[in-house]
């Protein structure tokens, strides 16, 4: 392939940390196979299995020089990939000793799952990372006091502080999620082409303690701690499904975070800030664009779409399942996790970098104030005795028609509220927020003791974004 | 509207069982959401607000008394559906106290928790009625040995039970997810407008224990034993995916189980039997369709397009969150509800009537034997001292050949393996299935103890399908 | 079905219109189906096949009787329903000649394909509605400068009236795409079990001219003018596709509408209105939301999900083709249909009742003269022979000083612009919005266009929302 | 990046074509985005903008010259993709000319219309190039009498050459749409930073003729016949849903042929052929799998997830729309294409391969003659005199006791047809096959017509694949 043809993966490239990368490149996939293969012989070994004097080490030796090229030379002619890449390790040791008794499943699918594991404890350590630095954010504006919006429309105040521990509950929510499905995560094991670990079984003359003791000592060296019992040629994709959705989930509340900054933008309230020789149009000089909340949004699409593909193979499965699945997977496994990786780095970008105008947000506080004290007039009336559904109506008009708000609705006699109220409700503002503050301040307390935790996450920094 | 075009929901009407319809109807939602006005109205006197004598049991007199039409009309006028319901139900009860401090979506999102949760129970149920039989069936079959195929083309022996146990071990993961969600399942709670509770602080003139007091009535009264803490209008929307993508996860293995019973029927292996009167086709005689197991496939699709109507709202909320999401709700939660309540339905129904025929299945494991006993020939002879890439090489030769492929192995020189052990392994049959029985027996196990934990799942019966 | 159990469609009960529900209702489609058998009976009697003398009478007389719950009770018996719906007509004529070498889906992928067409049509001229609509609002504000804004934030002028030619742009190509569709659009025909045609054939003993003939006379029936050639048990699916992601396509420059007016309306440029009686908010007085643009939205993304389950259909086809695909086409096909219809009779009232403050737009704009002028600068200070990359350095910074922009634009001596270019800039507000307005009116043209050539889409008035 | 973490997009590296790769590869797009350049800057020359004597050459002179090492490190300190690639190429050429009056849309909404044209023109002429292997299939085999299935088991009769027609009635239908999109498909055009031409128009001072002159002259670059009229910042996004979602209609009719291929392997009927060297599995000698057709409905599965990622822009344009889209359809226009072209690959290569097994087909059609015949045994014994649901039920009853229906037909005497006629019936291969041979050689014919048509299409040969 020459250049012009040359293709990075995008995600890898522009968006996911190289700690991501590095779990799915091809390279080093390629080493973690052989790793597998040199473990699953030495154990055979170990088992009563003979093996050449020196086989073991001459396929250590060649871990590490890897040849992508050389293998692809090699499928080219066997039109399978997996046997290219044991025809490669054995020209390289010099040997025909590994994959005994394996399938190639057995293989890839342990791998796979290998990624799948280091990945998950990645992208869980960065979630953890944003529900800290949203919990210092909460603290932080506890007490700013803002309009809250629904229908994105004036509503009721709330505090900026608050709309972080929104956030930040939620993805509290996707953390204990991805918690569950870590300490339910199982390894499929060594179970040959169709699930019965029949080639095993028959390596090891039909003792079936020794055939759990190999996949023990393979799940010992992957780290999983159980494999399942009862499978097929593959495991279930639908525990591929469980995994990406919980991509998706984990991608939701920094998406919402990153629409709400957007929305705050177009008020002026909120900005990501400029970097040094940071630019925000080609075009508009002087243009300061919420341009990473943009694609903290688009990620979460591509998220999705994977998990599309992924969810194609829920139920899809023939027989023994099979891999018919393969391009799907190799595709959407590494995508999902590559841009959640790059969905949670911009996030603790734009939360380190974000700056607040608190004087835009004082105006536009100020200039919504008949309505977001409408529903205490409405409240103020109905304990002095008013119906509900009257006082509904009347304050409404009064709203509807905007300038002079307080001053009718202190004159309006058919509701029983006094000036004196009107004026102590609208000078009230914290009182407005009702308990956003105290929320605030929940959430940051409960995300301290997360950091408390989980100090590594606490302290994790993004790398620099395109 | 009239009859003409009237459109019933198609999967109520002709797939979910009468329990998942209950909750989902509009009646019973109007019920529901009355009885939560009433135990707020009751709970809010109780601390200490004025409500009139006798106008909760006004209110409770009026619960019953539900007209679809009459609110209709009202919200054809109001244009809101939420004040549409108060008014009714004010009219009916002659009082306007209901609904005090409370926003719409204090009652709605409350509400349609209430329904999750029931609903999510009442699958939870009958998913692991589907585990426990597919255990009497993993039994039942551990040791009728049959073709397992990989890529769809004969592999290595399996067990028919091993199938069963294999879908029942997928089953079973998706019955570990759905027992951490309710687990983690929360209240939104009685949070205002824009989450700050503001309102009801309000009301009890700023006592926030009074407010958690009430919030805490309520979580009681609808089953919940906690309430969120930081949440907008909305609870997070991710939640919502978070339940409808363990709904896709639950589909999952029955969607397997079922494909794999069209596979199989397609060898006449097995059939879904066949009902008095029942007719195959309407053109032709005789024909004997997997037609249930055809719709516990499509009823997966119609769960996974529910999800991703939620996936939608990933990441959509805007600042407060709000419900620009309603639409999508009112027909996603209920469709992916009612399509998996029907699948699992469907599926207890194939798991009790299907049909197996052990002739076809010994049949066509005689006509395979030479390519399912190819690896154990391969095994044997590197074990006997052959390369195994070598053997591979002559082992495949054979068998593309296929006729004559045992004389051909036992007398190839190149392969150190005798004509004795050629015939041990060709009558072996029960060894070609490896650990498939006892896999299949061990799983029978789990699932019996499942059904001891959960008598009521075990002895679910599903309901007469059309 | 007891009443606490019935679930009516809720896209056909609160959001379609009455004649989208026609097409789909249960009632409609069994008619449809039973005027197909007459017409096909007929048909055969005239192609000389022996039909007892008012046997085609005592069928067309039975038409209209239709039991919805007796077809149900016999379906019970027959799981199988076209074989149902065969006996009920038989028993309501007295007759059993009906369905003469037909398959189930001779007769249901034909009736079906009747409905997506006349759907189609429908769905079409509502289309067609919505330019007409855009076009008028693009005349209307065609010279109403506004703020336009690129990531959110103030970018350049633009007018009102071009964001809707911009929608308009949209939608026709939508409608173009469909135009083509519904040309393309063939019917699959008598065709048989298998697609082969045997079952008419042996009817009519080998005679292929009498075979096609039948099936000319059908189409015909069903106002189509072209069948399919080869296709097997049913009609490729990705037909389905076809349409469902046409429909996909229509929804979106309504939705892109919706969501724009949704963002104006935060910042109270627009509004939807209120009609007389209508409650912003059961909580909030005076609230006045974007609620049926949210509906827009929600619906966008219901069509969406339909479309997804439909395309799990895409090359899931075996063999022949089947109705494994039966469910979702049940749940997908009318609910695509319904979704779409609703969300465009929401956009023709939101177009017909919209409110425009222009007192508010032209206040947005004067706050963002500076950042709205900034691209003039720059290109003023390059034709007065500045380097374009130094000067947009400059400009940013002044921009992003933001109080003070015009004056000290004028007197940066880096910058060859003079104090009358900036003064002109500043007052030239029309020519900031460059050609806004005459792409606003030649938009406007061509939808005058449309609506002479199709007067009915033209003066198409929406069913009144809830 | 080190090699480590090195990933190279999947699609492009192991399954698209070199063909395709190109359009897609970094390097190519740099490249064509620097003509675009030197077009527009030539083309404003000539219409009377000044530009120094020297600076097109000096630009065109270092279009070659692609580092994207120097431009990525240009971006992380703008942080804007475009800003970096026009420094970059000023840089090269010394000037600071190119781009004038342009912002970073026009330049890239263009070039990525240019790579969607383009890579539309390639699979256009792919699918053609399947829809004339289809036609040579289905000539070949239009009398290859077999089973016909229907929900996977035998229904009638068919030829194998009617199933290659079946696919291509539907690719046909794929490419008459995919034909129609061509037609329609419009280039955005220079429209500036919201789509109104200001910035073009203030560098013409105003003259609008001279702006649309420009314009054709990059649309005649481009290859394109017309521009939009009316669009924002970018073009609508639900004309990318357009494309994608013709691709995925494409992928149907491939994957569809590769799930019967893959069932029919299941019966041995057919397989994909071995090439020299090639390995069916790692661990199962002789294992000939339907790998490639996996393969293909695989990649069917990926351009939906693809089309879902657009599908999320559908309707979610922000005012004048802007580039928060970028990541997504980044990703997903390549992915979409990328898959698509490897997709129609494989799917020419299987289509040269395969190996059909005529004994086979012939064994499993006497077997299955009882059951295929039952249709017409019931059309006889109507056309004797027989009533047809009375006929219907006893035949089924001889099909299900299988074993001599054919006698237990004869001697029945509620069935008026004779043993004549069943023998007859028996014998009459071809005619249980009806149309079948017809209509397959009727697809040949028009296949024919498009291949003379297309010879380019015809004549193509895929690339060998992995």
């Amino acid at each position: 392939m020459n250049d012009e043809e040359l293709i990075p993966d995008v995600l890898a490239d522009r968006y996911a940390s190289a700690a991501m990368a590095a779990i799915w490149s091809p390279t080093g996939k390629v080493k973690a196979e052989r790793r597998l293969w040199v473990a699953v012989l030495e154990a055979q070994r170990d088992l009563g299995i003979e093996v050449p004097e020196g086989a073991v080490e001459a396929y250590r030796d060649a871990i590490e020089e890897v040849s992508l090229d050389s293998i692809r030379e090699r499928e080219r002619v066997t039109r399978h990939d997996v046997k290219a890449r044991i025809e490669e390790f054995c020209a390289l040791a010099g040997h025909e000793h590994i994959h005994k008794g394996m399938t190639s499943r057995d293989l890839t699918e342990n791998i796979e799952q290998l990624q799948i594991l280091q990945s998950l404890r990645l992208v869980r350590r960065k979630l953890a990372a944003v529900v800290c630095a949203l919990g210092r954010q909460a603290e932080a504006h506890a007490e700013l006091i803002m309009v809250g919006r629904s229908h994105n429309v004036a509503a009721q105040a709330t505090s900026l502080g608050k709309r972080f521990a929104n956030c930040g509950e939620e993805a509290w929510a996707a953390l204990e999620r991805m918690d569950g499905l870590l300490r339910r995560y199982r390894l499929r094991g060594l179970k040959g082409p169709v699930g019965t670990q029949q080639d095993q079984l028959d390596l090891f003359l039909g003792d079936a303690h020794k055939v759990r003791a190999l996949e023990q000592r393979l799940a010992e060296h992957l780290g999983f701690s159980a494999a399942m019992a009862s499978v097929g040629q593959v495991y279930p994709r639908s525990l591929d499904y469980d995994v990406v959705s919980a991509l998706v989930q984990a991608s939701s509340a920094p998406a919402n975070l990153a629409r709400t900054i957007r929305l705050m933008a177009g008020h002026d309230l909120i900005s990501e800030g400029f970097q040094a020789g940071q630019v925000g149009s080609s075009a508009m000089p002087g243009k300061r664009n919420a341009r990473t909340s943009e694609r903290i949004c688009g990620l979460a699409a591509v998220v999705q779409g994977y998990a599309d593909m992924m969810a194609a193979l829920v139920g899809d499965q023939w027989n023994e399942g099979d891999v018919s699945c393969s391009v799907v997977r190799r595709v959407a496994l590494p995508g999902a996790f590559l841009a959640l990786d790059g969905q949670l780095e911009a996030t603790l970008v734009v939360l380190k970098e974000l700056v607040v105008s608190e004087e835009a947000i004082a105006a536009e506080l100020a200039a919504n104030l008949p309505a977001l004290t409408a529903t205490r007039m409405l409240m103020a009336s109905v304990a002095a005795g008013a119906g509900r559904e009257e006082a509904h109506r009347i304050v409404s008009e009064h709203v509807l028609r905007g300038e002079g708000f307080f001053a009718a609705v202190a004159q309006d006699e058919r509701l029983p509220i006094t000036p004196v109220t009107v004026e102590r409700i609208k000078s009230e503002i914290l009182v407005l927020a009702g308990a956003a503050p105290a929320q605030s301040r929940a959430f940051a307390r409960r995300a301290q003791q997360l950091a408390e935790q989980h100090p590594d996450a606490a302290r994790y920094q993004p790398e620099p974004i395109l």
